[in-house]
Order: structure tokens, then sequence, then C-alpha cells
């Protein structure tokens, strides 16, 4: 650690648009374990890329299982993020001094983005493909409708059409959402819906169903079979979102050189794992590569007890690396590692991954975005190797970040990102008691100007701290598909 | 105009943050004329700094009536812009190629302050003069609601108190915006409210009143003169003000450097003024200076018909200056110049100032911020001797233009700052007829994330284009103070 080199006075550590990176990492080249291979879903044996053809375009299928360590972001991709890359990293001087913590918080903004998300990372990579490729429109499902109105806004774009099948009850509850997807002028159809089999199949059995996101991935899939000309884009698990991600991180290296600092700590949200993953895979790679043993993996139960992964290694290579889930959706604390489908009517492949089965319906946290029953499988290997450390945090203990880091630093921080805050700020404090310099990173992936009403329940005292029983997950993990 | 310099790969200008202005620019020091003064309303006589003492802090006062060119910004309110200036300025290459124009687009973006709009600038030096004078709350009023968060946000920075009188109308259909307040611990009262004399009077008469911006002035105005260690906050019109905002285009300046270029025109909404002035003020200062005579004003019906304010000087130090109102509250194009009131009840200094009227009820358009009667005294008046040009637009129109911006620049803009994208559109469209090669720059002063309902009523086709007949505005015309 060169601490004399740390910039005493800044705050915001901007990057030039010339020195955005250029290509993307790619994790699964360092990895030092094989994943497992995606199954298909009806035969349990492993996919081959013919088998996702009618679903992704051929250099989206390539990048999913590619160990080239980085592949070059095309131009055209590269001239849509200058319109809000490289995005800010700032040291949260304020919080730190209502905290009086002796720490170093910073945190890397993807708030930032013109839909308020990290989503258009990956959106927009996967509409230039898929235009380059013939695709006319694009088909994809979404919860809380982050992921949707990335898509909705990289697909005009690039002149694609886009059909968003969007869970019933955030439809309803999340009209504003929905209205900035039909700005950029997409299709939006309140899921399950008249327009697909399974979604008639389910209003048959039951008119009110409020929707899932299970089901609004059977009714985003099911629509690419019956459309020629259109393609599946889906929004996290998968390797090659993850990838698109990791300009989140290769951009925060440079600026925390700029800061003249090194993390000691990496801190995100995890709920399929592209906001995770792309912050922390970039801050992974030294270790993956200079790991010598594997140290015993396992939830965190208190902070104090953070694993660090690779004791032999220099301090400054290994940054303490924590995922950040809800109590109400543990995937990685309290699911296992398994193979499990990632929709509830098993239509698309299984994949090895943690996970609380593809039945679990977690409480309905305003945290949307977290509420996904699996994990990313390289996330869910790293994890399950000890290569990084899981926490999961209450919902209110989160609003009560949000809110501190609100008053502090001014963003209003999505529900996702405030579980980020919740670890980072305990983290600090604990600093504040042990005087130990700790240089903390968060990545705070993106506002929560849509989510004010959840806001108004935390203060007006409603907010719930969900958390299922484990009865529920094990009856949930009991649906597993045997292979 | 050295175009041979002009940045030809980049889209976003940044400026880093020790680039970041130390010092407001006063307009006052370079005006040609003398500014008529505010005067009491009951006497109609000058007002004192005295009597100015029970609203504002005497730094405040100060700068209000200050002739020097530029004040230093105080390091406690640069460490809190840091949080989120320089902001970017951004050329819009995707909105030049789908307009097919020669011109060059650029763009100064506000909507990336925590609250969402230019307001912060001054709310924070408001806040810290008080906080510094030993002012223990703020009383202030609020429309839309962008104004009122700015200043909650700020005075929680402070330790400040916030009251915020929200027009009862907008309290219930925005309770997003009221929520933002409250996070940041602000006290939001719906008015007309039974707090005040002048709420309760309202509402004896009219218990359904919706409320209006000049009732919550007088509830606000109220509240301080009976509340001890209570002072007033207004978020635009006043010298101070706009002065606060000039952060905004001597960032500008600097950036227009970096991306080579120099700006022949530029455009921003005007309501009150703020963010009008806060942009054009710097660019308008070689204008000031190099003055000679003065061309006739007056109101622009078509773009051709630009003022250019200062013929006789070298092109690049000359920009024409274009203020954009709604036609359903055109001030300057249709007001007249005299004195009046701030609020209904004149209970605040009147003004010289362009008017409708301080008893003119605008249409209720979206672009709430733009709903105000009468205008800055200082863009009024230089409006009146010919050193900017101005036009109003229609609603429909400017939603028009906000629809085609979000789908190429991806960032929904604000309904307010939307009239400026649409005349910049408007005359990036005739540079396409006439092959001119214009270099325009906008402010695009907020995001529209809270304005998605309007968004929603132009899609489903029931946004009118109100425009108010000349008699109604006659008859307001007539109410005005006779001194």
């Amino acid at each position: 650690m060169k601490r004399n080199r740390i910039d005493s006075t800044g705050t915001k550590f901007n990057l030039d648009e010339r020195d955005m990176p250029a290509s993307w990492y790619n994790i699964l080249a360092d990895l030092p374990f094989e994943l497992e291979p995606p199954l298909n879903p009806q035969t349990l044996e492993p996919v081959t890329p013919d088998e996702l053809a009618p679903l992704f375009p051929a250099t989206v299928i390539e990048q999913e299982s590619s160990k080239k360590q980085f592949i070059d972001i095309p131009g055209e991709v590269l001239d849509i993020y200058r319109l809000w890359r490289p995005t800010p990293l700032i040291r949260a001087r304020r919080l730190e001094k209502a905290l009086g913590t002796p720490a170093r918080i910073y945190f890397k903004y993807e708030g930032a983005s013109p839909v308020g998300s990290h989503k258009p990372n990956t959106a927009v990579a996967q509409a230039f493909y898929n235009k380059q490729e013939g695709t006319s429109r694009l088909s994809t499902e979404t919860g809380a409708g982050q992921w949707g109105s990335a898509l909705a806004m990289a697909c005009a774009f690039f002149g694609l059409d886009c059909t968003v099948y969007m869970v019933k009850a955030s439809y309803h509850q999340k009209p504003y959402r929905r209205s900035l997807m039909q700005v950029f002028g997409a299709d939006v159809i309140s899921s399950p819906s008249s327009s697909t089999g399974s979604g008639r199949a389910i209003l048959a059995d039951d008119p009110e169903s409020p929707g899932s996101l299970g089901i609004a991935i059977s009714e985003a899939v099911e629509d690419v079979a019956s459309s020629p000309g259109t393609k599946y884009s889906l929004g996290s698990v998968l390797n090659h979102v993850l990838m698109h991600q990791t300009v989140i991180g290769l951009e925060a290296q440079r600026q925390m050189e700029l800061a003249g600092d090194t993390p000691t700590t990496v801190i995100a949200c995890a709920g399929g794992g592209s906001n995770f993953g792309g912050l922390a895979f970039p801050f992974l790679k030294p270790v993956l590569k200079h790991r010598k043993h594997v140290p015993q993996p396992g939830a965190l139960n208190s902070l104090s007890g953070i694993t660090t992964p690779a004791t032999s290694m220099p301090n400054d290579m290994a940054p303490k690396i924590i995922a950040v889930e809800p109590e109400a959706c543990p995937s990685l604390t309290k699911g296992i590692y398994a193979y499990d489908y990632g929709d509830c009517s098993g239509l698309v492949p299984a994949l090895k991954m943690h996970t609380l089965g593809h039945n679990f319906v977690p409480p309905g946290i305003h945290a949307g975005g977290l509420r996904y029953h699996g994990m990313s499988p390289i996330i869910s290997a790293l994890f399950n190797e000890g290569f990084i450390a899981a926490r999961a945090v209450k919902q209110r203990a989160v609003f009560e970040a949000a809110e501190l880091f609100a008053r502090t630093e001014g963003i209003i921080p999505a529900p996702e990102s405030a579980h980020a805050i919740r670890v980072a700020i305990d983290l600090a404090a604990e600093c504040t008691e042990t005087g130990q310099e700790e240089a903390i990173l968060f990545g705070l992936s993106g506002h929560g100007y849509f989510d004010m009403s959840a806001y108004e329940a935390y203060r007006n005292g409603v907010l719930q701290d969900s958390v299922h029983p484990q009865s529920e997950i094990d009856k949930a993990l009991a649906g597993l598909p045997k292979k």
C-alpha cells in the first residue's frame, strides 16, 4: 500500500473518455477450475451452441464460453458507452466524517447512466451483436424494470423492435418504469399475458395471477420461438452478461490509481450477479493468478469473520471481496450449489449455481433486482471455492444505511445498491472501533428515483424484515432437477 | 472560429474537479445600464437592506446588489459541489446524425446532480450562508418540487431544519418528489395549510383550494416572520440566485474549449430565469463588454428571425442567446416590462421585470418550473435592451423533441429542459436546409424521471397545447401595482 500517494483532496475521480476500457475482462480465462456446463433442460445433457442459436446471436454464444482473457468492445458499443461512461468514482468523504471512521470509502456510481443503473453496459452490447447478425426484434422479461428499460434504450439506439414481458405486479406498481420503456419505443406487455401459451395457461388457472420473473422468462422465450427475426436477451446470470459489465471494475481500477489508493475491500450487491461480477472480477484477476491454496468457503455471520481469500499474497493484491444479498433471498448464504433451472417452468438451460430452488418465491422486498432464486454460475463457483465472501442483510437496516448515505452524499440509492452501502458502513464503523485503516470500495449500481414509495414505507415504519423460513427453502430445493 | 481545432472524436468533455470554477460570475458588474431597484410592496419605495434582513442572511443581501465581477465560492460550498460537479458537457452526435444536420450540438447536463437539476447550485450556497450567520431553519415554497428537494438536501448537509410549503396539487400529484424531500429530513406541508394566517384565510374561502406558487410563497414568508431563527430561501428570480448558477456557464466555457469549439448559439429554458442566467451570463460577458449599439428587442416569431445582439463584434464573441419559454406562460414574449409583485398577495418586494401580472394563472402544463408570471429582473432588462432573444414554444412540440432526444441520446429530459431541446432541434434542422455550420449549445437543466406521467399523457395523445388568450393576460396586467 503506497499510503503516501493517496490523493488528500480529491472527491470525484473522473476518467477522460479516451481512458475508457477498450476491452472487457473475461474471467473465464483465469479461473483456476473448470465451470460445469449448462444442461439442456429436457435431456439434462450439456447444451450445444446449436441449441442456443435460436435464442442468441453467434458472437454472444461464443463469448459465453470463450477463454480469451480480454475481448475487444466494438466501436459502435464504445460510441454509446461514451454517452455516460466513464462513470464517476467518488470518495464518500462526508459519509466518512459522519461515521468518524479512519476508513477511506469510495463508490463507483453506475446510476449516472441514462436509465439509472449498470444494466445498459450489457444491453447495448447485446443489441449491437443482434443488429449485426440480422436480428430485427428482441424479446425479454423484466421484474422491477431496470433491465427492461436498459434494453428498450439499447434497441432504440440500434433500430431494433423490443418487447418486454413485465411482471404484472410491477407493471401496475411501477407505471413510470413502464412509461420509460415506452418512451424508448418498446412494447411492454403485462405478464402473464394472453399473447403466449404459457401466459394463457397461467391465466386459465388464475386470472388474477400477479406474475413472476419465472413466468415472464417463459413468455419471452416462447415469443422468440414463434417469431422469425426475434431473439432473446438476458440481463444477468450468464457469463457474457457479467463480462460486458467488467467495464465497471476496469474503470474503477484506473480511478483508484488516480486516487492513489488501493481497495482493501470491494463490496457489491448480488442478485443474478451482473453488478457484482462487473465490479469485482477485475479486482479478482491478480487474486486468481497468485492463488496458491483454497481457504474454506462459507457465509459470514459477522463482519469480523470475513474470509480473506488468499492469505499467502501481498496485502495490496488481495482485497476482500464481499457479495451482499437480502436475507429474504439468500442464494449464496442459504442456498445450495447444484444444477437448477433459470425459470420456474424449466424451459431454459439448467445451470450449476447457488440456488434456493426455481420454485422459491421470495417475499416482496423492495430490492426487486435481488429477488432471483439463483446466482451466476461463475460467482457461485468462486464462492464455492472460497475466492469471495458473502453476507445477507435485512431490509430495514438497508434503508437505514440508504438514508444516511442520501443525507451525507446526496444521492438516493436504489434499494439494491443500498445493500452494499449497509455492509460498507458496518465495516467502516468497525474501523472506527479498531482504528484499522481500510480502503473500502463499493458499487453503487443505480439510483432510487423510481423507488421512492419504498423510502416512504421505511419512513412510515411499515417496512418488514422478511426472512423466509428454512423450511420453505428446503421445500423449494427438493424440486431441483435430478441428473 | 478556430474550426480546425474542433475535437473530431470527443463526445463527453469532462473537467477535473480541480478545474471547477472557484468563483461565481456576477453580471451586475458588467451591465451597461442600471437595474431599477426592488420596491417595498407596501410603500413602493426602494427596499433597504435592513428591510430584507429578516428574510435573508447579510451575505446574500450584499450579493444581491454587489458590483464585484467575481465572487469567491466558499470552500464549504465547493466541497459539496464536488459531489456532482463539474457536470458533463456532451456533444449530441447521435441527435446530429438523426437530424442529418451540419450543426454541432452540445448540451450541458445539470441532471447529474443528486436531486436531478441545477437547483442545488444555489441551494447549497444559500444554506451555507444561513448556517454561517446562525440561522437554524429555512422556510421555502415549491411547485413541482425541484427547488424544494434541492433545498432539503442542502439543509441536510449543513444540519439546518427545513420546511417546504408545497403547492397542494403537486403535493398529491407528485408524492415521490415529496418523499425525496422527506428522505433528506425536510418537513413538507401541503399549501394552503392551516399553519399560517394566509393559508387559513384561503382555506376558509375555499377548503378545496389546490394552492398556487403565490399562496405558498406567502405562507413560507409568513412562517419566517413568526419563527425566530428561521429565514426564507428563494430558488430563482433574484440576482444572487442567478449568480450562484453561473458555475454552469463557466464550466461550459472551459468544456467548449476542450471540444475546441465556440458556440454560435446558446439556448436555455427560462421560468424565473435561474437556469437560463446560469448558462448564458458567462457567455454574455464579452458581448456586454464590447457592446456598441443597441439593436431592437422583440420576441421571435421564426427562428430565421433571431436577433443577433451585437452585430459590430467579431462573430466568435457574439453568440446568439435564446431564452425559451412555454406559450402557456410567455412572460418575455407576451408580458410587459413593468414593476410587479413576486407573489399573488403582494407580500414580497415588487420587481421591475417582464411579467404577465401577479394574478396570471398559467394553465397546468407539465413544465411546472416554467409556470411563473414574472422573469428575473436582470434577464428582463437584458431582453428589453436587446442583448438576448426569446422564443415561446408549444407543449406537444416540446414533448416531441424530448422523445427524439431520449431515443438518440438516452437521457429522459425534464419537460422544462425539453423547451431548449425543441429550439436547438429547430435551429439544427434549419442548418440542414441552409448548410450553415452552427455550433449550438443548450442547457439540459434536469432529468425527467419524476415526470413520466407527462410523457405518458403525450404518448396517449391527451396532452394539450394550452395557450392563454391575450384577453386573460391583459386582465392580469391590469392588476399591476401603480407607482
